[in-house]
């Protein structure tokens, strides 16, 4: 008879969702330079190529957070952020020489970074609940500087790339 | 010889994106008594179906949009809530009888909100910058529903089912 499964625990999902955002930031890190060289907007390329950085450090920081809790990092598909990076593909594509292309490529920027800070809010409420308090600090750093890409990513908005793009 | 396709405009991303968000409604519409079903906690199973009916007014409000702008109401596959439901239902057979699912039910509930915040918040913005007031209106409408679903499920979150979930 086969040995009966163990049930799953809070442990189980955190280490599967930690799967998850390490394939996203992974698969970003291959993203973003696409975004960066299609962006018309200097200020937009700029912050775009300053995110990559940062998210370079998010990689290095899940590796981090997998060795505290003693897991192998390994990447599982994310299917949400295929999806999401679909998007911002077909917005190059479909708007490529159109003065409305900064403003999609923002738009499809800033759901990335909301689906993250959604990501990392969870994994950081599970990791304070399970008591991994040197995991919560790494979680929270990648916690606020997706949230001031954010916030960088609707100060371009506001200030630029909507404005152009009316004007056109 | 082919006519010259004409440059697209901001216009033209507005009309794009409002199918996106109008594929997703409908298919939240679809996937949330599903999420319903699953929930173990009752509060949660009452905040999804709330929720439920939330979508339904919002998918209404999105065919208003369509008529103010003159173009018919058609969705285009929306590849990022096709990931995200993907995710849930993952959860949902992962986890299923696992004291560990309604967690994984609320973080994957609060990532769409957050795709839904982010898609509504950009929209709003543009219809501003178009001049489209009534519609600023009524996306304005979705966006606050959708940012009191997210501090909802997050209270939630908070107050039951991580506790339980780490009680196992």
């Amino acid at each position: 008879m086969a040995a009966k499964k163990a049930k799953k625990t809070l442990d189980d999902l955190f280490y599967e969702t930690l799967k998850d955002i390490y394939y996203a930031e992974k698969a970003l890190v291959k993203a973003l330079p696409k975004v960066a060289k299609a962006a018309q907007a200097d200020d937009l390329r700029e912050a775009v190529e300053h995110h990559l950085e940062e998210t370079e450090g998010q990689v290095g920081r899940l590796e981090e957070v997998f060795k505290l809790i003693d897991k192998p990092a390994r990447a599982k598909t994310c299917e949400a952020i295929k999806g999401l990076t679909e998007e911002a593909k077909d917005v190059m594509k479909d708007f490529k020489g159109s003065d409305a292309l900064d403003a999609g490529l923002l738009s499809a920027a800033q759901a990335v970074e909301h689906y993250e800070i959604s990501r990392y809010g969870t994994l950081k409420a599970w990791a304070e609940q399970i008591g991994l308090d040197q995991v919560v600090e790494l979680l929270d750093a990648t916690l606020q500087e997706e949230k001031n890409a954010d916030r960088t990513l609707t100060q371009i908005a506001e200030a630029n790339v909507n404005r152009r793009a009316e004007a056109a």
